[in-house]
């Protein structure tokens, strides 16, 4: 008999390979360039981004970051008004960038081809450079992150931000300053992983909660949304996630001291956002978990779970993930759960 | 001394306006005809909706009707790219609608200032027509609910559906059909609002809950998102809003005994997910609270706080989003909480 494996040892293994598969992809990037330049030949007219569940949060970003880069209208497709309405928009001009772990989602490789029928040019961001999904696209990046088996995505969601900042970089004509940074981002993911201490004294502390809200802003509010997705899925605590603006507004009346706040913040433009929800939530008595970059809290009462400074806010997300992604499998083994397989299921445990 | 005023007899009042403010509204659709016609000569290339809060959830409404009805691209815009990124995407031959109860939202006022410099047409829908954000757009539709009184705005958001389905059958240059349904409408409010002995039991049922769970699919997506709000508001309930689609993939992982579900369903093509949603829900032992237009339940333990049926799809919202209203109203009451002032502030009280 072998001793039992610690509570989502899948997941953290995963985890672990993150750096790997980042670099694994920044050594295909030329490639992924020269594709990108033929599919892509005209600048597009618009950007939309298709995908569900974890890979949606990536999507998002690409939402953010894409349409600051190509200064062109960027959003996100709704599945449901050409699966289930039968309306097929006129999307002559539009790049659109489908996002999917396996590329085996039958409504997102139907969209892609009814999409592609309409117009638009098509790529396919996957594991499976022969999914269906990569077939009925126009041109594939293949993000090699390798097969997921743990039921929360952790390294697939990684390395979908870094393919949208090389799509961004690629079609946006500049320098290539963002791939140099994102060069160093393997090393820094190490170091992120290592430094877990902080996130077990964090989970201790949030595990009793009846809700957690997750907060970002900006090019981190898909971060927000992941960390909420990934923390509900792994713990089953409800988890509630905004943007700092539409958080004060209303859904602050959630706050208070039975409803944590997790914070992902970096040094840029929407800083000041975050540091505001944070303050108005803190003052109705919820403890502040701040994920961050910078050195110092803006209040002494925060929880802090650091990230490596001096990098560019873009990228900032691929270590702020990581630290979500730490979180939601301390919080679960805290909870005795087994966040490889959440809902109650069981993996099949081989005997030797 | 006069009596104490009952607990949300602002927000009620206001409920009960919503026949009265959508019945000018219909009284002024030829003016509002004609002023789209003027200004919207050209088939836009895509739509934006602008817009936060409650009247955010009516701009996805937008996102689905207007996309379904125009055939174009609909998107939600980001304000934190053009007012913290700083970055103006090129909308030549966008139509950009801007909703904001006021008309005195600085953001939303800059970013119709922004957008109109980078191309787009800009139509502010708004209870003031004299305000910054009608003076800074290029066409204004007046929705003429009122003075919201109460800080949960309702009858604000039931008019903005109709100024869209109104938007939506103007442009789309199809026949009336929408706009001979929408008259029909107001009757069928007043008796929803008048039935409200069901919608007590339910309340009663949900203020103990851990969290609760809004789900609705495409047209009624954004009703449900607007439910999961105002409850939020109005009871400091930790809820969390789903599409159908989205909930069955990870975060179904936190339905269960302590966490009942409100679903909004309607005759039409997306009325199976949501079955399917409250069924998978149902299975891991949420209560759910499913309000629809259809005489029958899907499974016999839901509680049902029916809708007039034989109304078409896209107009339904305008009768959920009142049962929504009045789960707030009543949740809030039961927990002894003030709807008209939450957040733990109180009105001043004005004495005889």
């Amino acid at each position: 008999m072998t001793a039992p494996s610690p509570l989502g040892s899948c997941m953290a293994s995963e985890m672990a390979e993150q750096p790997r598969a980042l670099r694994e992809l920044l050594d295909r990037q030329a490639g992924i360039r020269a594709m990108l330049r033929e599919v892509v030949a005209e600048p597009p007219r618009g950007v939309l981004m298709l995908a569900r569940g974890t890979s949606d949060n990536a999507a998002i970003f690409g939402r953010y970051l894409l349409e600051i880069a190509l200064g062109v209208p960027v959003g996100l497709v709704a599945p449901s008004i050409w699966t289930r309405y039968a309306r097929y928009p006129d999307l002559s001009g539009q790049l659109l960038i489908a996002l999917s772990q396996s590329g085996r989602t039958p409504e997102i490789e139907r969209v892609v081809q009814l999409a592609g029928s309409a117009g638009a040019t098509a790529i396919a961001v996957t594991n499976d450079e022969r999914s269906p999904l990569a077939e009925a696209a126009h041109g594939v990046i293949a993000l090699g992150a390798g097969l997921e088996r743990a039921v929360p995505a952790t390294k697939t969601f990684t390395t979908q931000l870094a393919a949208i900042a090389i799509v961004a970089d690629a079609l946006s004509r500049q320098d290539a300053e963002d791939l140099e940074d994102l060069a160093a981002i393997p090393a820094l993911q190490e170091r992120v992983l290592e430094d877990d201490g902080c996130v077990r004294e964090a989970a201790a502390g949030l595990v009793n909660a009846r809700a957690v809200v997750t907060v970002g802003s900006g090019l981190l509010y898909p971060v927000a949304l992941e960390a909420g997705l990934k923390l509900l899925e792994t713990t089953s605590i409800p988890v509630l996630s905004y943007s700092a603006s539409d958080f004060v507004h209303g859904p602050l009346a959630v706050a208070g001291p039975e409803v944590p706040l997790v914070c992902f913040a970096a040094t840029g433009p929407v800083h000041g956002d975050v540091v505001a929800a944070a303050g108005a939530a803190s003052d109705r008595g919820s403890h502040v978990v701040w994920v961050s970059d910078f050195p110092g809290l803006p209040d002494a009462r925060y929880e802090h779970l650091p990230t490596p400074s001096g990098v560019r806010e873009p990228l900032t997300g691929l270590l702020h993930a990581v630290r979500a992604q730490q979180l939601s499998l301390e919080m679960s083994r805290a909870l005795g759960r087994d966040p490889d397989a959440p809902y109650g299921l069981q993996k099949v445990t081989p005997t030797a």
